[in-house]
């Protein structure tokens, strides 16, 4: 990490971007350039997307420029862009130029794009999403790009060089984290506040997405905001709201530079969980706690969800839904009947940090996934480290796919007392999560400003 | 267009479905396959921009299926999709299988997307906007297809055919239209009411986005909300609201099956317009009216689009800025100093309804494009149906660009009084535009119910 000791004011902009490209240089020999990408359209060319670029560009660029390049080599940063046409000044305003750009980003040299062909020679890069975009790094490159999470040879190496940089943040980025918590957790507040007058799933989303909005970011990712809290990836919003229900949101915001917050929070729709809510609300809780505890620089993030794993099926035989000792269950995957994801992940310029690349950011060399039931979904397998940014996010959930699935029914037979768990109908998905920075000495919660006690929910509904 | 007689239980999705199909099978003979498309990524696969199928392909399947196709032949839908895989139940919950969607949308028979390969000889298509699928298309299809806007032989044959179907709404159509534009006029007043207390323009995009999420709807396009309405395209709201500005709000819902409504309102932030911003707006609302008054069928369009030229030569020889007489004015493009964009355009499932055609849709077969300056922006150049759903959305804007451009600074010297404009400097931009459906003997304004007369806007901002 990059502190600038005494000094108060953030290190700006190009600084920055400076000391992002001399850790690079340090690592990785070889030039290389990252392409921004395109805007994608919706149904007709005019009608487009919001423009995001792609975040390894960004991390060294700085700017959300589209169709734009960067080429790094030895420190050294030169911008191929082209100018706004004049024509677009009529639709879009005066929009910067290459000059003024490269000087925002601290630039040593800036060209037209058509100039980049002639700086393409033995060069690393990462393939983008958008697959225009993708082909033209293909024909340019001469050669064939896989997609960003199957790299081979010195595209490789560059991506595991990017992800040792982009692992820890630097002062710039957890500015800019901190800012994207702080937003999300208002947005959380509002959705709160706004459940005792809302008929709808919609209506609490839209209190929640109108505060990211007012604030002039995005949201990081589709939000879920949903009743049906047991659908892990939910993107519908229909559902009326019931009395008894409860409401799972996991809604986050993104700034203008693509830095991301990643927030969930279950509450009673009511103001009031019921008896069964928070019992098992309190099992959840008490595994995120119990996480964030544990948290500090050299803890395998792997001990981290077997540690919620843990809480959690204790949790569950403290309230007769499980029997057995914990530490077994947790040997038998019983944890992943009520918690079949991992406790989190990279959080960063993508909510999903470095995904594009699969496993190469989340894994420590060397490591792969899990085929165990209880591991398989870990999307994070590393010694903590100061600077990362993860979330944790233990929930439970009734998910009929699982539940009621033969074998599971046949394997857990003995181990689930399904009458009792019965009496916990009303509780169909619960989740907590929050964002984690690892300090030189622990931990710091950026997003600790939200309840996620009962009470002070229950307090902040009534508000 | 197809009304259901007495009748007034609306038609139900399959069989306005079955009706399309038979207009089509009247005027096409081939057989047809449309694509959805695909969802796109913003920067990792997982993060995806809400999916929306290509506008065809809803029109004739009626539901936002992602990755499928239908084949449509003498009036018989068959429906490819693969069945959601078992362990997307765990993250996406019970969705629909292909049986159950062929039902809703009255298939005739469905099968799994491989089988399309067996179905695809000799058929007419339109390529899709996401890359992938294109390039799925053509690799089936065993042909290069060119970009939509672009097509030749039967593909064009097709598009026609689609376009004079398209271009008349249908019962089922405007139900839906209506539902869109009554949720953005709802926006529409709370973004006008929420403005006394805002101090950004994203606080006041906040208030009329959030009206459209908490019904469930999503934006058509990307919502314009700026104190610089000079800018046409404006898409940011960082701009801190002042008391003497106005604000430009260009912001339209869309509803689960995708059709879009388009409206704009101009109103001043401190809740008062000045008497400059009151003279220019009197003038565009006098010529958005003139233009609403004329229109029925057999009318030409693009007269539509002159007669609101006009109305603002006309109300700005009255005010002083322009020199000599309304009708020679627009024959010099006078007018396009001021409104250098065209009337209005067809509304429809996309919100520039089928401008992925090119202008096979906006312009009646034989005619193209202007090369005059007040006219070469008209995206709309056809004789008036009923169905017809199209927007009027006059405007006066003080564009940099088109003001200070020496070729017209030299070719308007006379024309322009300059020391005049100068007066009205606190009018940047200012639209005000209606979806408006042509009936049999007239208009119906599908926003009639928003407010467009300053005391009624004064009034709704108080209130
Ligand atoms: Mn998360
Ligand atoms: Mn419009």
């Amino acid at each position: 990490m990059i502190y600038s000791g005494i000094c108060r004011k953030p290190m700006s902009l190009s600084l920055s971007l400076q000391q992002r490209r001399k850790q690079l240089a340090q690592l990785f020999d070889d030039p290389v350039v990252l392409w921004s990408g395109k805007a994608l359209s919706r149904n007709f060319p005019a009608n487009r997307y919001p423009f995001r670029a792609n975040s390894h560009f960004l991390y060294f660029a700085g700017l959300q420029l589209e169709n734009a390049a960067i080429h790094l080599e030895n420190g050294k940063l030169t911008l191929f862009m082209d100018n706004p046409p004049p024509a677009a000044t009529l639709w879009h305003g005066e929009m910067a130029t290459r000059e003024q750009i490269a000087n925002t980003i601290g630039a040593d040299e800036a060209y037209p794009l058509k100039e980049l062909a002639t700086r393409i020679t033995d060069i690393a890069t990462i393939p983008v999403q958008d697959r225009v975009t993708h082909q033209e790094q293909c024909q340019l490159l001469g050669r064939d790009l896989p997609v960003a999470k199957a790299l081979k040879g010195k595209d490789l190496d560059l991506a595991q060089a990017i992800v040792s940089i982009r692992l820890c943040h630097d002062e710039n980025a957890l500015a800019e984290l901190k800012k994207a918590s702080k937003v999300s957790v208002k947005a959380h507040k509002a959705g709160i506040r706004a459940t005792l007058q809302a008929k709808t799933e919609s209506e609490i989303r839209s209190a929640m997405e109108g505060v990211i909005i007012a604030h002039n970011m995005t949201c990081a990712y589709n939000s879920i905001v949903t009743v049906q809290g047991e659908v892990l990836h939910n993107e519908d919003y229909h559902n009326p709201l019931q009395s008894g229900d409860l409401i799972l949101a996991d809604v986050g915001a993104e700034t203008d530079s693509g830095w991301a917050s990643d927030i969930t929070r279950t509450w009673a729709v009511s103001g009031k969980f019921s008896a069964t809510q928070r019992d098992i609300y309190n099992v959840v809780l008490a595994a995120h706690d119990a996480c964030i505890a544990k948290m500090r620089p050299g803890v395998e993030y792997r001990d981290i969800h077997l540690l919620a794993a843990t809480v959690i099926t204790g949790g569950l035989v403290d309230l007769g839904i499980l029997k057995g000792n914990s530490a077994d269950l947790v040997e038998q995957d019983a944890h992943a009947l009520f918690f079949p994801h991992g406790i989190g992940h990279l959080l960063g310029l993508d909510v999903h940090d470095m995904e594009d690349l699969g496993d190469v950011a989340g894994y420590e060399t060397g490591r792969s996934r899990s085929d165990r039931f209880g591991l398989g979904y870990l999307r994070l397998d590393r010694k903590l480290r100061p600077g990362m940014l993860v979330t944790i996010e233990p929930g439970f959930y009734q998910v009929p796919a699982i539940l009621n699935n033969p074998e599971f029914r046949q394997k857990y037979q003995n181990t689930v007392n399904w009458e009792r768990l019965a009496q916990f109908s009303d509780v169909r998905g619960i989740r907590i999560e929050d964002d984690v920075l690892i300090t030189n000495n622990g931990t710091e919660v950026l997003t600790a400003e939200l309840p996620n006690k009962i009470a002070e929910i229950e307090f902040l509904m009534a508000t």
